[in-house]
């Protein structure tokens, strides 16, 4: 089953409509492209890679639809996360309420700032980033979300890979080299807005001209 | 001229690029590429958007290309952007530090929690909510960062757009409602973490068969 990578955060879009829905048996692809702000057509391809959920009369069996997209998603179990740098972002990613309900925990974080080590935030206890590989190797960790400098980031992300993390989420604003086994999904802040100013950008030249 | 709009951060990352590199004066699209991480055949494409920048046999004029890229992502000049919501996020944003070398500058911050209205965080004055149409009309404002919890986030995106915001960076967890003048952004880390869940149940899948 090929599935073309850009469907995954859709199918994740779909999963919260569904959880939010207060249907309890069917619901229809109008419905779910309405409140994902999508068309139908692309909510009933997007579904099709995965079999045959609906029917054309009634639409999607919604606790069935639930199951094969958290499924699909891997969020049909917890996932315990390692973040690595405890600076401002990190912090507010340990307090973050969107992680838990999708299945998500960070369960250990790491920094080398002796004012930090130690330090107990949001039932998570601080450790000495010299202490990743045995901790994470312990826990069976596969993903980690990291937070630190850019100047630090590469030897930060080349350590969890010899922790055994396979799947990175990058808030630092550099470009990781990583084997291609790794799955390494980068965050730049600045790069979003960016495509806000390209767009604010283009209004104005368009309302002068 | 109609660009697609994935290949808006990836001119961004070709900007990263060329302020990063030594090059004073030429650049090769192999060269670009090898850093961006993407093919050549891709850097030669999106610039070709934008007319002509590149000669065959040596390659980009670095400060040319600097200078037209600033232009269509809009990035020549600065943009002051408002934030709303100084929680642990928020908090975070105003310290986050990739945004000033873009030209990106958080001018104003509202919450509309006593405990913070009047605190100073990072330079930026806490303002009460309340005064969110009366200050960012009078500095011009038209970007903003919603970081408030998904219940406030729809009124207070209602309210930056009667400010005068056309373009919005959301935060918070939930899909909003604007009208199509309006450009909203929508990061859901959690989303995220579900694309590398993905990658990471396919992986010990295929392992196992």
């Amino acid at each position: 089953m090929k599935i073309p990578l850009v469907a995954i955060p859709r199918l994740s879009q779909y999963a919260r409509v569904l959880l939010e829905s207060r249907h309890s048996d069917y619901i229809s692809s109008d419905e779910i492209s309405e409140i994902a702000g999508c068309t139908a057509a692309q909510v009933r391809k997007d579904l099709a890679y995965f079999g045959q959920f609906g029917t054309p009369s009634r639409g999607y069996k919604v606790e069935e639809l639930k199951r094969s997209l958290s499924k699909i998603l891997g969020t049909d179990r917890e996932w315990n996360v390692a973040l690595v740098g405890v600076g401002n972002l990190g912090s507010a990613l340990l307090s973050y309420k969107g992680f838990a309900p999708n299945g998500f925990k960070i369960k250990c974080a790491f920094d080398n700032d002796l004012r930090k080590i130690g330090k107990n935030l949001e039932g998570v206890i601080v450790r000495d980033t010299s202490e990743m590989k045995r901790t994470l190797k312990a826990e069976g960790i596969r993903m980690a979300i990291v937070t630190v400098g850019a100047g630090s980031a590469q030897s930060v992300v080349n350590m969890l890979i010899k922790s055994g993390v396979t799947a990175i989420l990058n808030f630092a604003p550099v470009k990781l080299n990583v084997a291609r086994a790794i799955t390494v999904l980068n965050i730049d802040l600045s790069i979003e807005l960016e495509r806000l100013a390209y767009f604010l950008s283009r209004t104005k030249k368009s309302k002068k001209s």
